[in-house]
């Protein structure tokens, strides 16, 4: 028998935000060619199989969801210590004036965070 | 060494529709106890790790985002498997009328299949 972590650890997230209508062939561009350092710092923090997707909206606007799985066991360290780190702060730089923050997120978030209503593992 | 199937045949589709608000209750009550027989078709037409989440919008529409993950080799006979099951029809008699599908879904689609930018595995 080998051993492996539990499943019980792994804790999912959903989130969204907007996206500028103009902005949105850099932030393609950027994500699909994302900066090394960054994918290594998402890594070291615990996060794993975290895919962004995009989506027009009726009415003209544009939103990124996202799915991540956290393995660690303290989210809020892992991402004070993803937030303070330079380079995430410049890859920051550049997507937070593309991105349009939902005005009903919790205090503290950039992404909202979504309520999950259903999982089958 | 482990054998282990090769992560590269994983497919990962994120998909959005939208739900009425008076349907909200119903919609999260349905998948907080969902029916085994549809957890167990899911499984069979291989579709694992997939969660449902809920979202208020700016303008007071509701969304749901989806994500899974397909294993098998041949999704449209899969899906086509799981949409003849007499028990996935009489499910989506239910959430169907639930339901409000974005008008620039691609056709034959019901949920709106969404553009992935960014993965990280």
């Amino acid at each position: 028998m080998s051993k492996s972590p539990s499943k019980s650890v792994v804790q999912r997230f959903g989130s969204v935000i907007g996206v500028r209508g103009e902005a949105l062939e850099k932030y393609r561009q950027m994500h699909a060619e994302p900066w090394p350092e960054i994918n290594v710092l998402l890594k070291k923090v615990n996060i794993r199989n975290y895919s962004i997707y995009l989506t027009p909206f009726p009415g003209g606007s544009h939103y990124l969801f996202s799915y991540f799985e956290y393995t660690g066991d303290d989210f809020d360290a892992d991402m004070k210590k993803m937030a303070d780190d330079p380079k995430t702060k410049e890859w920051w730089s550049h997507t937070e004036p593309m991105q349009i923050p939902l005005s009903d997120r919790k205090e503290g978030e950039w992404w909202k965070t979504l309520e999950e209503v259903y999982h089958l593992d």
